[in-house]
């Protein structure tokens, strides 16, 4: 399969090109660095990344930015951090990409475990990951094409830094091989409409 | 208590106002014709609201706007009616409003069945259902002063328009009456971090 991996460089991306690559072409895609350059808070952007790479068989999401700290710090326009990033721009690759797909292909995108196990500084991201998960849920019953659509909610990475682990005390960390394989289920198997849980 | 009812002359408002105005006093808010003017979709005019009101022991949402259709016609700019509006506007009301709720007071926000049950044309209104139960969820675990936040997630009114309720066939339609029993629940009890499911 042709498949588009937006944050390619990235802890997760890296892992799930690792996973995928030996199997598939992946054509990886970030604001740096990458085969192809796209910022996902810019829907001009995300047309502009379609337009260049053409159809594809599966586009997977393993970015989305989010904005943490504690309630009574976010503001609404530091809300709009996770809400262009993690949010909009990943239900925008399905807006706008679902013309690029092939029939039976699939779309991929990331959640994360504080929408349903909230940490301290979580409000924000888990905002995005639950919107994400329904959104996924609910446009997937409505895909054209035999295209698939689910979402992937890990825990804390293993490999994430100390800082990030300490905000998620008693979580079991799970390794990025773990996480990356649940990309390959949803990529190649037959499922829609998922949200699969790696907690 | 003092309770600020934003969407109050609406169907659901106007089913929550009944419910609960013979034992606490009810403060109607909405974009027009309401004690208090307010436009959930501008922080400026949420932020007006409670200067003018002042401090309160509930906020109800009965509220948000989203927008309908099918998924291959929704666009980025379409999409963005149901974040200013359900999803923004329902969030802002916790980020701009927790000063002016007393200790142990609380949030009600409204979500709904599609997120968890999809719909045709539901995909934007499922993403703001999503986000809105993730975050009062994350919110409430951190929340100041014995703060309480819930959202509660109603399957279609008996009330609702036919041709609302043609968009929901075999789902079993619930009276307001029921619905407004559970945004009593949120209020006056002691529960926080929940999603009232009446499905
Ligand atoms: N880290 C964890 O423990 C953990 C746990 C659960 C869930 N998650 C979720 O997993 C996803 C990836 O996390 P990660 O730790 O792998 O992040 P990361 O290491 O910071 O990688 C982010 C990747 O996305 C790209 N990127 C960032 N902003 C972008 C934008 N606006 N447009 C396009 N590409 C962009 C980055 O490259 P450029 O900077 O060059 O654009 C990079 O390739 C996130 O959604 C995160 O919330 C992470
Ligand atoms: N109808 C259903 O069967 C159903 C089922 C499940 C969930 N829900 C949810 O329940 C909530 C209420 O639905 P409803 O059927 O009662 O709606 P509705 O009858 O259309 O009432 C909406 C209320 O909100 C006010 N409003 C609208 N936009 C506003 C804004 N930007 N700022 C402030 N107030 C605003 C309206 O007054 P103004 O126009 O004067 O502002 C009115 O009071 C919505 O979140 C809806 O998604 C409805």
């Amino acid at each position: 399969m042709k498949i588009l991996l937006i944050g390619a460089t990235g802890l997760l991306g890296t892992a799930v090109k690792k996973e995928l690559e030996s199997d598939h072409e992946i054509i990886q895609a970030a604001r740096h660095d990458a085969d192809v350059e796209v910022d996902i808070t810019k829907p001009a952007s995300i047309k502009q990344m379609f337009e260049k790479v053409g159809k594809v068989d599966a586009v997977i999401s393993a970015t989305g930015d989010a904005h943490f700290g504690p309630l009574e710090e976010i503001t609404p326009e530091l809300n709009e951090v996770t809400i262009e990033s993690k949010l909009k721009g990943q239900v925008n690759l399905i807006l706008l990409g679902t013309d690029y797909v092939n029939d039976n292909g699939s779309f991929t995108l990331t959640t994360g475990i504080i929408m349903d196990e909230p940490i301290y500084q979580g409000a924000s991201s888990a905002m995005a990951n639950g919107a994400v998960k329904a959104f996924v849920k609910s446009a997937a019953a409505e895909a054209p094409r035999g295209i698939r659509m689910n979402s992937v909610s890990p825990t804390v990475f293993q490999e994430s830094s100390e800082d990030l682990r300490a905000f998620f005390p008693g979580f079991e960390p799970v390794p990025l091989s773990k996480v990356a394989t649940v990309f390959r289920k949803s990529v190649e198997g037959v499922q829609s409409g998922q949200s699969y849980e790696i907690y």
